[in-house]
């Protein structure tokens, strides 16, 4: 790991809140480290013009145009289903590394182990950082964290990209300044990138998942009475489940917030539906009983791409039909959420 | 991958059915593949003596005494919570390497990629089978199986060593003597070395599991309509749940078939309460009803430590407790499992 100080962030043809995550957070939460943003479909324009936020931070359309901000590193911001390397961003890697980038990358695809890749970084002298390269100790979960002091918040999901790790790092940033101790536990690739530590959890084998939540809250706790654990994937989610579970009762969490993007009504790429959201708490909550019962303490909702009104209004149907204190963080801050919060700080 | 002729089996201070489950199962399918089993605490008697099959194979006391019965082959048959290489392994290993021996193990720390082994392996000519070495392509699950032709058996338990992989084998093997075809899909170690193929999917990246499923299933399901697939840990194994609900998910099995260590009150190794079987049936019904909806067809229980009239004692509980018909497949056979079949064969 390093600390990158001028980022040019790749984003090409996906520049979004949404489809380029990791860009959109790094220009939300550090935005004074980001250069540029590179996206040839929306370039001349501002990040505030396409995301809605980070002022005047350019987006250019190349990595040559990029190179004449003078970034000291190169972050690949999108995170392509699945997480391969697509073949069109080798020779994007290549020339950063050519004008001497270091490069950082979320994907699943190590760029250390990639020859071409690591014999240019090697030669130019620059750093390759495998954001999701997976630390791991070869041993399961010992069931400390089931006799646990300190209280754990864990996000989850109806589905990916809802909101887990904005809705943790915002909480524990909020709760700081107000004076109370929480501790962000970062779980994946952009929550590693903000706190600086971390493992990407779904590229740890199956069998160790749980001890890497253990160990990965046990840190959060030692830093802090409350730990608020960044979820990933969801449940219901064919191909990320086991991830979601093995989070669920690995961190023993005290209480859940249940993000979730109102506008979905299926698993992005699949056809399985997002059931309503008194199904979900309860799936949430029948799934943590056996190992270590909680609860769903609060809703967010990404209301990120809806007016005022109707964010206002979904958020009402949410807690009426919960019951649950429901609100939306990144459009109108935590204060509400903590008042869910009550047993917690 | 490579086929064993003559088997000598460690099983150090642990050989039982349960404790040293692979060496169990190699002795009780591929006899004739087994020339000793190694265990100091129980040498001088037999395979019968100690497990209650496997005839006239001899338990040895050590590497040395092995020897003499001209193995070509050690098999490390015991795996160890957490799978990591026990340090008093290493002597054994390398003194059969020594003589010439190749080594197939199951253990999570790849004998492979350990440079004394890996040496002393390249300098005898010996080959190493790590089983659990993962393959896997790194995609996301496709979700093809939603919509597959065929049908899937799954396997799933209240616990680690219950039997899902003997009654997934048992049961495919019987089907097939009986003119039907099923095919048995191996996820864990000792599935694949008596199949020859399959993945170790709790050896897996979080993210993948399911993908690797989908494609084991799909192989499965290429060579019979009927695919018989090996479970791994439980849906509420404070370590191991995620695996589960991966593979869960992963094969969108038609049915379940619960697998259930009746003398068992907590997951081994932690305090979590084993549930009722009602409860379990309906926690795994619940759990994969928001992707492929299922439900338990079948009960296995494993009265391996049972008189006779205490094994139908708790079969017939299990049964007028669930309304599920139930057996010990080991014990019995799978002929009255195949009463709950119907809808597969």
């Amino acid at each position: 790991m390093f600390k990158p100080e001028r980022m040019a962030i790749l984003a090409e043809g996906k520049l979004g809140v949404i489809t380029s995550k990791t860009a959109a957070c790094m220009v939300r939460y550090k935005p004074r480290q980001v250069v540029c943003l590179i996206d040839s479909t929306k370039s001349g324009r501002t990040a505030e013009e396409v995301l809605g936020f980070g002022g005047g931070i350019p987006v250019v359309a190349s990595m040559e145009e990029a190179v004449a901000l003078e970034p000291d590193t190169l972050l690949l911001g999108i995170a392509p289903r699945g997480g391969a390397l697509p073949g069109a961003w080798r020779g994007t890697i290549l020339e950063a590394i050519d004008h001497g980038l270091s490069v950082i990358s979320g994907l699943h695809t190590m760029l250390e182990e990639d020859a071409e890749i690591a014999q240019a970084a090697a030669a130019r002298g620059v750093r390759i950082w495998d954001i999701r390269k997976p630390v791991f100790p070869v041993e399961v979960s010992r069931g400390l964290l089931l006799n646990k002091t300190g209280r754990v918040l864990l996000t989850v999901g109806s589905d990916c990209r809802t909101g887990k790790m904005t809705v943790a790092y915002e909480l524990a940033g909020f709760l700081n300044k107000q004076g109370h101790k929480a501790e962000f536990v970062p779980t994946g690739q952009t929550g590693i990138l903000l706190a600086g530590w971390g493992v990407a959890v779904d590229r740890v084998p199956g069998d160790f998942m749980a001890r890497v939540m253990e160990d990965l809250t046990l840190r959060g706790l030692s830093a802090a009475p409350l730990a608020i654990v960044e979820g990933q994937g969801s449940l219901i989610h064919p191909g990320y489940s086991g991830v979601a579970l093995a989070m669920l009762h690995g961190c023993c969490p005290d209480g859940l917030i249940l993000c979730h993007h109102p506008g979905r009504d299926k698993i992005r790429g699949f056809d399985t539906p997002i059931p309503a959201l008194p199904d979900l708490i309860s799936i949430y909550e029948r799934a943590a009983a056996s190992v270590f019962p909680t609860r769903v303490v609060a809703i967010a909702l990404n209301t990120y791409d809806m007016s005022e009104q109707s964010a206002l209004k979904v958020v009402g149907a949410a807690e009426d039909e919960t019951g649950v204190i429901t609100t939306d963080v990144v459009r109108w801050g935590p204060e509400t959420l903590c008042r869910a919060l009550e047993d917690f700080i």
